[in-house]
C-alpha cells in the first residue's frame, strides 16, 4: 500500500531570474482524496495526505459528532476487492446501531449521537463546508473546564518543538502540522497533513483510540492560522489551550472566549498574543 | 450593513517573555458564515470574510458548475425581513429554470448545467468538502488553451504587487489574497478572504459579472499554497497561469499538467519553481 507523504515531480528551477535547471526533481506533498463509506454508502471525501488514515476517519467522525466513543465505530477497514489507487483511497466504516430508547424504563448511558441521515448531509472535512445552514454550525459541546496552567517559557518553546516533528514539511514546505503537548512541553503526538483540519482530526483519532479524550491536560499547537474549524474541533476534544504560529480569526477568538479555551496567536520566540482566557498562561 | 473585514479584540500582549500590556487591542480578520439559499432553501454555508459577498456567491456557483453564465442566475439579494447578523450573513439566490429540451427539433445553446438536486449535495465552499465520493471530484472542464506568455521578470514582480493590494492582511496577518494580473503584470482585480478558495471565488464572480470569462489572458497569483481546489477553480475559469508564494500539492501539479495550466510555486524574488507547462514562462 502506498502511503508516502511526499512525491517527486520534474520542475524547471529558476534562481536569480535564470533557468538553472530545466529538469530538476522536486518533492511535493501528496494530496489525495480519501473516500469514507459508511455501511457501503459514500459519506464524504476528504482531501488528505496519505498516512494515519484510520485515525483521520475516527477523528473526523468524532469531531463531526457522528460517534461519541470508540465503541460507536465497529470497524474501519480497507474495502476488499479494490486495487491500486482505489484501495489506498477508500475506507469502509461501520457504525454501531443507535441505542434503543427504553422509554421510562431506563436511560441509555451512550452519548447522544445525531441521526445518520442528518450527519450525512452535514458532514465535511473542514467542519464547515457541506453544512447547508448557519443553524448547523452550532456547537453543542460542553464548556472546556481544566485547571491546566502553562508558563510563557514553555509556550515559547512549542513552535521549535513542533518544527522538529515536521519531517515532511522540511522536504516539501507544503504541510500543516499539529501536535499535542503537555504542560511541561513534552509532545504526546504530532501529525502533518496538507489540510490543517485533517492534521487535527488525526490527533483526535489518535486520542480516541488511546482513550485520552477529553484532552483536558493537553496543549494544541498548530503551524498556521486558527479559524472556526480548528476551535470547533479543539472544543469537541476538550483541549484547554490552543496555540498557533499565525493569526486567529474573529470567530476563533469568540469561540475560545465563549467555550473556555485559552487561545494564543502569533507565538514566535518569546512573543505571543493571548486572545482569550489568559488566566491559564502564567509566569 | 456591516462588512468590515477586520475587527478589534482585547488581548494580553507578551514580548520577550513578559506581559507588556494586559489589555491591548488587536485587529483580527473577520470570519463569519454566509448562508446561500437557492429558491428559499439552504444550499451551503461558506465561512468567509464579509465583503464582495455577491461576487463570492456568483463565483461559487460558477466554479461548482451550478451556473454556466450570468443569465443562469436570476438574482442575488439580501433576504427581506431579516435583521442584524442574519441580514448580513444570508443571500437569496434564484437560478433560471434549466433549458427545456426540444428533442429533435432544435438544440439548446445554453451551457450544460448539472441538475439542481445533484449539485445540492455536491456543493461546498472548497470544491472538495461536502462531496461524497471520489467520482464527484472529476473535472469536466475543457483544457485551458491560451497563447499567453509571461516573462520571468514580470512573474517575479507579482508577489510584491499582490502584497501591495493586501490592506487587511497588513492589519491582521490573517488573510489569503488572490489577484488576477495581465501578462504585463498589471492587476485586473484582487480580493482577500480568510479562506483561500473564497478569495478566488470572489475573483471568478467578478470576472463573470464583467463578462471576462474565460480568463485566457490572465495570471492568477495567490498568497499561500496551491492545492486541488485552487487548480480546480482556475481550470473552470480558464486561467492559463497560476503562481503561488508557497508550495503546490501533488494533485495541484498533476491537474495543472493534465489541463494545460502553467503552475509556478515558491515564487520569491527572482526565484521560482515551474511545476507544469513551463513553455509559457519566457525570458
Amino acid at each position: 500500500m502506498k502511503s508516502e507523504a511526499s512525491s517527486e515531480r520534474a520542475i524547471v528551477r529558476v534562481r536569480d531570474g535564470k533557468v538553472v535547471d530545466s529538469a530538476a526533481l522536486d518533492r511535493v506533498v501528496v494530496e489525495a482524496p480519501l473516500e469514507l463509506r459508511v455501511g457501503g454508502k459514500p459519506l464524504t471525501v476528504v482531501m488528505r495526505t496519505p498516512g494515519h488514515d484510520e485515525e483521520l476517519a475516527r477523528g473526523f467522525l468524532y469531531s463531526e459528532g457522528m460517534i461519541g466513543s470508540l465503541a460507536d465505530l465497529l470497524f474501519v477497514r480497507r474495502p476488499e476487492g479494490l486495487t491500486g489507487d482505489e484501495a489506498d483511497n477508500v475506507l469502509d466504516l461501520m457504525l454501531a446501531p443507535p441505542p434503543v430508547s427504553l422509554g421510562g424504563l431506563g436511560k441509555s448511558t451512550a452519548p447522544q449521537r445525531p441521526a445518520f441521515e442528518r450527519s450525512f448531509v452535514a458532514s465535511s472535512s473542514c467542519g464547515v463546508c457541506g453544512k447547508t445552514s448557519i443553524a448547523q454550525l452550532a456547537i453543542t459541546s460542553p464548556l472546556v473546564q481544566s485547571p491546566l496552567r502553562v508558563s510563557r517559557a514553555i509556550l515559547s518553546s512549542l513552535p521549535e518543538r513542533l518544527r522538529a516533528s515536521q519531517a515532511v514539511f522540511r522536504e516539501t514546505g507544503g504541510l500543516h502540522a499539529s501536535a499535542i503537548f503537555d504542560a511541561q512541553g513534552e509532545p504526546l503526538a504530532a501529525r502533518e497533513d496538507v489540510g490543517r483540519h485533517n492534521a487535527l482530526d488525526k490527533l483526535i483519532g489518535w486520542a480516541l483510540a488511546e482513550a485520552r479524550l477529553p484532552l483536558s491536560a493537553g496543549i494544541l499547537m498548530v503551524s498556521g492560522r486558527v479559524s472556526f474549524e480548528i476551535l470547533q474541533k479543539a472544543i469537541v476534544a476538550g483541549l484547554p489551550v490552543v496555540a498557533a504560529v499565525s493569526a486567529p480569526s474573529s470567530l476563533a477568538v469568540d469561540l475560545a472566549e465563549r467555550f473556555g479555551v485559552t487561545l494564543v496567536g502569533f507565538l514566535r520566540g518569546a512573543s505571543m498574543n493571548v486572545y482569550a482566557h489568559a488566566e491559564r498562561v502564567v509566569d
